[in-house]
């Protein structure tokens, strides 16, 4: 299959305004002057008629500094670069790229068809790994009553400040103020308790896809900080400590896989420290994921073991199987996970591998995987010849359809190829076909990567290879972009065994694998050691130069570097005593120029 | 095949105690004894640690009429019939089929995996057929402020009273409280106005899986008035009304077939009289289902071609694609459809379908479809012989599975058949396939309907057929389903052309199709007329003896018999002075004796 390798002397019909290159295939000013129209009157419409409804957006930017414009953007287009204002760029990205819009309440976000597939494909492929292994799909209630949510202590202090509490139906007060769920273990382990009554009624496996409530005070951030959001919560019951160890690892495997091999995302599987464990459970386990604009780790997904806490506060007993006869022995206290992934995925593989051209989607979760776009249409062609053009690409989109590649022939009408590229590059399609009169003649169709801009990313395909090469070439642009995402992800992992090295290091978009402690105590010290005042480093860019959280820690590896001897080796903090008990991966996870939205 | 044919002279090893037989499959005392014990301490411990959670259940019996036994239920069936106390029967079916449970707040109720199960396979479906026509799912916030959800007057004027309010975040009052949507008209419609740029970008076409919240203050029912429910909510944007006026009706299909084609349940499509359509709508279409066992016409779900009331509250429009040049003409508003389809659809396919013995799981909807039983295991039976036994279901369980029929072996120990068929009967799953030493040797299995009782209902299937005969087997289950169900709509679906026999064939549960004039005045009157005092009858049955409602119009069925003049046939109503317009449907509605829990 030919895709880099016979990259050379291709036509570049690409525009690049970004690059300042006179584009060869030009918007075609009729189009222009349309979009420039439609815009005004929908501006108009919303001022108008929705008093600042989906105008938040237009306020929302962002850092203190003005927007660093890219030189020469179409009007369709991202205007700021993602190294030099990456807020802005996100939101540009997220919006210009139709996967998400601003809402009204703040803090909630409209998820667009583009993204939402990303989910629905996600759910699919984590709903078939699940189904596997025994784990049932339900549905319990939104609501959670304030003496439920309140059992158990730790765990409620955890999310207590985020409730949101309905007190009112229509004009009526209630009774007794009710909760919206931040999460479900107190909705649903009461009917553990009364479901579970043998221990064959063990494992009891049960999932749901919904949406949780945590009202954060937070700056809100698309996807990754909201305060309603999509997830999948998994509940489960096990005899044994075994059984329940198990299961975790199991599920926090797909996470990995989830994010691996759907979002071409590379994560670090671990384990969290007693500081940043769920509020309430025994240990947790984790996928953590860096993002090398902004070099903040981020927290992927967590696959928890509460441990026998909540079936105590809850009563979910079993009589000890191996009871005989009339013997007595106390009744078993089950062991319990619970774990959860929700659409922070979409906004990681975001932040991750989309540029200043807007969306880069990897293919395995993009609703439309390959367009084919008529090029070389000129005044000289004909009807006759147009339409028999066209009716060629509709035949390549219906072959392609037909072996499973989502495919759309591009045939808008009044929008030059350039202006159509650059929208589909803006949208992410992750590959465009270029179809005309001469690739039509020569049997071939010319390929252009979204990952991969420019000629280096165009190829040729012949005709006949089609149905088996794309889909390869597919796969290639997956693994490509995971590879380029996990050698940014190594290079900037950096293993310490020197104080000093420390906050260095994190200043320069760093996540630190040090040897420590692994207590909260000495956790806390190095977030305050690491923490960076507004008015240090006045001389540093811009980003840099913002005041930023300190080093929190991220996991505990289950990939040990050699190198800690029990009793010999110290905790890196140099303020502390304590023998390091494992190499455990720091680093900062807030962002330093948070959207700002009206709250 | 053999299915009905050779069900002569086949062993009834089943327990059928509602029917007083003696079972010849006893429950195994040892099961009895444990399954007792289980209970005793289930309760107990709820009883001690969940004040009050699941146990509303014990709590929920109804009218005010004492229970009905069944005599000779068993232990773990249904004790009370469908004929005699309706509301108990339901909530059994449901609780110990293991579909639903009661939650601790009222009007939420849990969807256990095997209703959850039959949700999933309606999304589906529907997402199958809606994605064929250019439908694309997505996911609008739960909120909605105060301003947007007040914006459509005769909207919101229909659920005011039932909106639930957000006022504080842990202890912080909101500034502004915020609601919960009870539909998401006014959420999304803000947006359309904002993206809505040009003709080309119609129709746009989005669906939703969410839950709403109606806070209503009449009894809840599972599945059927719920204050939160699941459903699906599509809400497109079209050029003319013609376009949206397709589009009505392709979803209206797609959702009596939903009914017909997965639920097995006949269903009438019609369009909804001016009183009883969608507030703020222009039209509403609908399919309208029917209870015998109450006699009651029940909503199946309603697709509603919305006119332009909500894109000129919005101000949802485009520039008239006519438009030449710089000629100015208005700009054109869209039409709007909306259509909703919600977890509703599995509450009446339950009261519908079963019976006395349980649930009665039509086949596609079944998360187990087959259920193989090992029977003829005795004291005489060698550890060796069992296993071997064994062995070969589970080889047959995987040849169905291979096939894709839903297949479970039933080995679980300590349990005789006959409780394991009493199980699967109390659960629904539509087919048993009983295997033995007899079957083994002979090269069969014996197959036992869910949906026939006792001898009719079984036959024996061989071996070599299996994995074509099964799947048949399962759709004729479906069909007979259908069959019946449809065959008692129209049987109690009555023509009229005398107002005397309205009230008394309303009584005697049937939905009656009259020559109305269609005004919500008329409407009003028959409610009237029709309505049932306390008082009345005093001499009838207990179920007839209750207060009910009038009878409300249903719809207005696309299926016209002959008959109505135009200008010559009257309104049936005989204090209407007005001519028909066409035949139109009413019936009683609500349920009679409704299940009471705690408020």
């Amino acid at each position: 299959m030919s895709d880099q390798a016979e990259a050379q002397g291709l036509p570049d019909r690409t525009q690049n305004p970004a690059e300042g290159k006179a584009p060869e295939g030009e918007i075609s000013k009729n189009a222009a002057k349309k979009a420039a129209k439609a815009a005004k009157l929908a501006a108009g419409k919303a001022e108008k008629a929705n008093k600042g409804i989906g105008k938040s957006e237009a306020k929302m930017p962002t850092s203190k500094a003005p927007k660093k414009k890219i030189e020469g953007a179409a009007l369709i287009g991202i205007d700021v670069s993602k190294e030099e204002d990456f807020p802005s760029w996100y939101q540009q990205v997220l919006t210009k790229g139709e996967m998400l819009d601003y809402y009204d309440v703040s803090g909630c976000f409209i998820l667009k068809p583009a993204s939402y597939f990303v989910w629905e494909t996600i759910q699919n492929w984590f709903n078939d790994k699940i189904k596997k292994i025994g784990v049932r799909n339900c549905s319990f209630p939104l609501f959670v009553s304030e003496d439920v949510l309140q059992r158990e202590k730790d765990h409620i202090e955890g999310f207590a400040a985020e409730v949101a509490w309905v007190t009112h139906a229509g004009n009526t007060p209630l009774e007794k103020k009710i909760a919206i769920r931040p999460t479900s273990e107190t909705v649903m382990y009461p009917y553990y308790s009364k479901w579970i009554r043998s221990h064959r009624d063990l494992p009891l496996r049960l999932n749901q896809w919904n949406s949780v409530v945590r009202w954060e005070f937070k700056h809100p951030q698309p996807f990754l900080r909201t305060r309603e959001f999509l997830w999948q919560e998994g509940h489960t019951a096990h005899l044994t400590e075994e059984g329940a160890a198990e299961e975790v690892l199991q599920i926090l495997d797909h996470y990995a896989h989830v994010y691996e091999d759907l979002l071409a995302v590379p994560v670090v599987r671990g384990k969290k420290t007693e500081k940043e464990k769920f509020a309430g459970g025994y240990y947790t386990t984790t996928v953590e994921g860096y993002i090398p604009a902004t070099g903040r780790g981020i927290q992927g997904g967590t696959s928890h073991c509460l441990g026998q806490n909540f079936s105590k506060m809850f009563n979910i007993t079993v009589e000890d199987p191996a009871v005989r006869g009339d013997e007595k022995k106390p009744p078993l206290y089950v062991w319990q996970n619970s774990w959860g992934l929700s659409t922070r995925t979409i906004g990681v593989m975001v932040m991750i591998h989309s540029d200043n051209k807007g969306l880069v989607l990897p293919p395995r979760v993009a609703e439309v995987q390959v367009a084919i776009v008529p090029v070389g249409v000129t005044k000289a062609t004909t009807e006759e010849e147009r339409q028999a053009l066209y009716k060629e690409i509709d035949e390549l989109t219906a072959k392609l359809t037909a072996v499973g590649v989502r495919t759309e022939s591009d045939l808008r009408e009044g929008y030059s190829p350039g202006w159509k590229f650059n929208d589909l590059e803006l949208r992410g399609v992750p590959l465009r076909l270029e179809f005309g009169p001469g690739e039509s003649k020569g049997g071939f169709v010319t390929a252009a990567r979204r990952d991969i801009p420019g000629k280096d990313g165009k190829s040729q395909i012949e005709l006949k290879n089609l149905t088996t090469a794309i889909p390869e070439l597919l796969d290639t642009i997956h693994n490509d972009l995971f590879r380029r995402a996990d050698a940014q992800f190594r290079e900037h992992r950096k293993q310490l065994t020197q104080w000093d090295d420390f906050v260095p290091l994190l200043n320069e978009k760093n996540v630190l694998l040090i040897p420590h402690c692994l207590t909260e105590e000495c956790e806390d010290q190095i977030k305050d050691l690491s923490a960076r005042k507004a008015e240090e480093n006045s001389d540093v860019p811009q980003d840099a130069r913002a005041p930023s959280m300190g080093a929190k820690s991220l996991c505990i590896p289950f990939d040990q570097p050699e190198g800690i001897e029990a009793g010999v080796t110290k905790c890196l903090n140099p303020h502390c005593e304590r023998f390091a008990e494992k190499w455990c991966m720091f680093g900062r996870t807030s962002h330093p120029v948070p959207i700002r939205i009206k709250i």
